[in-house]
């Protein structure tokens, strides 16, 4: 509890990653798939679009493609499964609107309570690989209360890149120890605190779908395990009564 | 009439310029230069810090300084305008909170209640030469309810460049004409138009303090010309009743 007080004592930026984290993309994109075509595995072409998505950021990391947003690598990886589902018959505008279903993914249940809560006390940020506009519509529909909305696309580096996360701090003129990244990726979590970044970790067992139970289990190094992002509000001192910073 | 239903129809995005427009830099700089050194000729004081960023921003914009934030820009100029009001000998701290002034300027009356209701009905996002940090830390003390901070630092361009302009389109991936800018300024406002942007213009006689009122009769080219932002809310149909985009 000491611990908890003291990082609510020094951390003045939290930053949140976003896909899995504070909205279930798995969820929602099941959801939109089982309206445009029922007879289609929504469960697993969720996941093997979600799969692409990391070697498609390799090919822009590594140089093989230019500065490339995510909607536009969503597009990609998407083209390339429609075959595979059998929807190659989608045309241009319908496959433009279930690119989309990204900006429209829905927040996790304790999502927007819990960031309104830290928003009282902490100023709350995106740190996304997600685009500018991708997260800013995203936001608008769901209620994300952000202060401000930082992205891959700000820096021109996708995480896991020291830019991004060094990034935050120096947008706000803070210490990167005033910075804690939230996030249900360890990964993420650790490229962070390389950088000197504090972290909290986000139980979300259900990300990639009830058929595959993500290990939640706690893993040493971050400064929070947390159960939902109000278990972090509560951690941090952000409770319901709160109005303002103290 | 009608061609403001076609606005309300077509505008997506309303980018807001920030000094001046949304919020009151020469009033919120005089109050706090009273209570830190009353002697001073704080109406002077503003107009001065405020004169020298346009040639400090083309220092940058013309390459003898790199990419710099406005809040370093502030800096500069301020450390220049201390000793011809009598302020030389404030120290490192003094001056650094004096210059954090520009992250807690007060908006215009009119300007939260405007914004909040364009919300409703348009995506609003900040367009600033400020830096995110300061337009982030502006709008959280302020309470305006930006969906999306842009500025001149995600663009690595400051206005009036048309990266900046044509950035927000891109950004939101909509046509430039269904940007609007809306400012307190005619240049600002005819850059906008020159990349294809729906422009507004705002009245705000006080800007550089009521000694010297500014000049705000209509101009012709743009397409709205307002008395404050519930003015332009209520021209675009944005009106207090509204709970959603139709």
């Amino acid at each position: 509890m000491a611990m908890t007080q003291d990082l609510a004592g020094s951390v003045q930026v939290l930053a949140f990653d976003i896909f899995g984290t504070v909205v279930d993309w798995h969820g929602s994109i099941v959801r939109e798939l089982h309206l445009l075509a029922p007879q289609v595995d929504g469960d697993a072409f969720a996941r093997a679009w979600r799969a692409g998505y990391r070697p498609a950021m390799a090919r822009v990391a590594g140089g093989e493609l230019g500065w490339t947003r995510i909607d536009d690598l969503h597009r990609m990886i998407l083209d390339g499964l429609l075959p595979r589902f059998g929807l190659a018959h989608l045309d241009e505008a319908q496959r433009r609107h279930l690119n989309r279903v990204w900006h429209r993914l829905d927040p996790w249940p304790d999502s927007v309570e819990g960031l309104t809560r830290l928003k009282r006390r902490f100023t709350v940020c995106t740190l996304s690989n997600g685009n500018i506009g991708l997260l800013a519509n995203m936001a608008k529909r769901a209620g994300l209360p952000w202060d401000c909305i930082l992205s891959a696309e700000v820096f021109r580096a996708y995480k896991p890149d020291p830019a991004t996360y060094l990034g935050v701090a120096q947008v706000f003129d803070v210490a990167p120890h005033e910075v804690m990244l939230v996030a249900a990726h360890h990964d993420d979590l650790a490229a962070a605190r390389a950088c000197g970044l504090r972290t909290a970790y986000v139980e979300r067992p259900l990300e990639f779908g009830p058929a595959e139970p993500k290990d939640v289990a706690p893993q040493p190094g971050n400064d929070l395990h947390c159960r939902s992002l109000v278990d972090l509000a509560e951690r941090l001192g952000a409770g319901a009564g709160l109005v303002g910073r103290d």
